[in-house]
């Protein structure tokens, strides 16, 4: 929000591989979205299981640090592997954490989804467990496109870079959504 | 499964807090339980955020001493709260890693799920995702009746003890409920 | 859309029964809107079921009708009943035939949702069932207030008449998000 | 349940198309019984919107006929598509009419889902809420292999036929789960 021409998104990978395919979907977007907005990938890695007690006694630097990235970016895009049917555990408590803090970092924040997966339900489970969770936290979470990366492995090349066209081609059109619902939010908010 | 007269119930509350509502309404399912069955409560406290190169390089303890809690019990009882219309972040990592385990600790395990919240929907949204996923796991989760413990305040006392006679009526009749289902699936199985 | 002061509203009931509480809830709604707005209850009564082939010969008249309601209403409230823990089917079924429509009526369409059940958890589950099916639809769903009338039996009054002070109160603070949102989406659109 | 070497399984298909992938792959279904299991389709067609009104003056016969034909088989077998995110609505129709009969057929039925769509997630979501839907009726749902035939234009020939090699072999297997499913239910009730 430094520069009112330059759009900043914070990216969240919900996988901590190195080797993840939705980090290496996360930084295809980037690659793919409008000129003017960039990408800085943030992480829950540091941040310890959700406990009441150890929130009233300090908040952890690692979720403050998470929320101020958030809160300062213009949107989030979550890019994350399904975990047994739904959410990944790390990711949701994140989310926990984050849904804690006193000034609500998604409250109204544009956020896209998306997610890749070996097998051929490409993380719809996950998506929309995501959704709910993220309504609750009063997020604008972009409706469409959808992206359900199913059949990974047809999909990345043997250094895990992202090559199937017609995927990165929806990837691009999602990004193209985001922009477009960032600034109808600024337009609303009087903050474009 | 040492004594086949005795049942053991592996518990686990999905908050940490150390005066959760739920862990009181766990301690209640396990007085509530019939004769013979008896309730140990496990926890996911010491389990790390999900990392698959982690897991590549050594399994952690916690998540080994929980799989052998949970395989080596009768059944599992999870109380959780909700925690942003889903599963608690904690919990579901703790499955994450289970889930993982060469030899899974849920396949055909019966579970009894029951949630307490101040709110009035009483953790409905948790139980549906946990159902879900624990579907993914193969457990054998109980029908019904199902436990919704909403308005917590009223219905626990200021020692948190739960002191509602609907909500207690209705724990001991889940606890016989799976008490019946465990009887069930060592019948099938050749166990009991 | 007719008077660019007035706001009308299309009010659908998830039950056909005469005595509904739905029903009574929703014209409890229409008491309590803001002034310079107004419910008019829309019906799917004459729906039959959906079959594409039947499509294909004709669209069925009260389809069409529906249709024109809602595409000519600022806005749709929802009040339904949950049956076997999701959408009421006919609701369903009338949203299935909507949504074939060449011009889809909900597209953009600011939509809030109320339900009453006589049970505690007050028709959670078919809300966020229903949320996901409108979220397909490219409906702009209410996120808040979120309003489920549990225990209806003891809200509402011998002749069926919405009486719980609380309930009211929070349908009146939905009503007023409802406005907001229609203004809101009319400035973003120009159409204000 | 009259020949008891003979088990009989009731088929719905969620689409009521004459053309549908769904009833095409309901029939492959049936071919791929293990010996000793037969398919027959029954229908939600003449079934009308749910009314209770409609109810307590009388019952309509389809509904009656389609209670005895799932009562008197020993196994259900749903095919269906995904409707806007869900459960087609004419389907969800016929089972909340089914789920108020005096004697509720679902009870304790074992119950296997597939479904066939033309996009990628292959009514994953509608699975998973007819999950939810027929574990409010206590019916025994096939916990796995669970079926989603997306991309349904290349997997059937141009008489519609279900061609692709893969799933068969899945369907197949279903099939066989489900005859497992069967013994074993009919062995815990003593009908075997």
């Amino acid at each position: 929000m430094t520069d009112p021409g330059q759009l900043e998104v914070a990216g969240l990978c919900g996988s901590l591989r190195a080797a993840s395919y939705n980090r290496s979907a996360l930084q295809a977007a980037g690659q793919l979205m409008p000129a003017g907005m960039n990408l800085r990938v943030a992480s829950f890695v540091e941040i310890p299981i959700y406990c009441a007690d150890e929130q009233e006694r300090a908040w952890p630097s690692a979720v403050l640090a998470l929320g101020d990235a958030i809160a300062q970016a213009d949107a989030v895009l979550i890019c994350s592997p399904e975990y047994n049917f739904s959410v990944p555990g790390g990711l949701k408590n994140a989310l926990d954490w984050l849904s804690r803090l006193p000034r609500q970092p998604f409250k109204g924040k544009p956020v896209a989804i998306m997610g890749a997966a070996t097998g051929p339900v490409g993380t719809a489970r996950m998506q929309y467990d995501l959704r709910r969770i993220l309504q609750f936290l009063d997020a604008q979470v972009l409706l469409k496109p959808e992206i359900f990366i199913g059949n990974a492995k047809a999909k990345f090349d043997d250094e895990g870079k992202l090559v199937d066209e017609t995927t990165l081609k929806f990837i691009g059109d999602q990004m193209t959504a985001l922009e477009r619902l960032i600034r109808r939010e600024q337009a609303v908010n009087g903050a474009g």
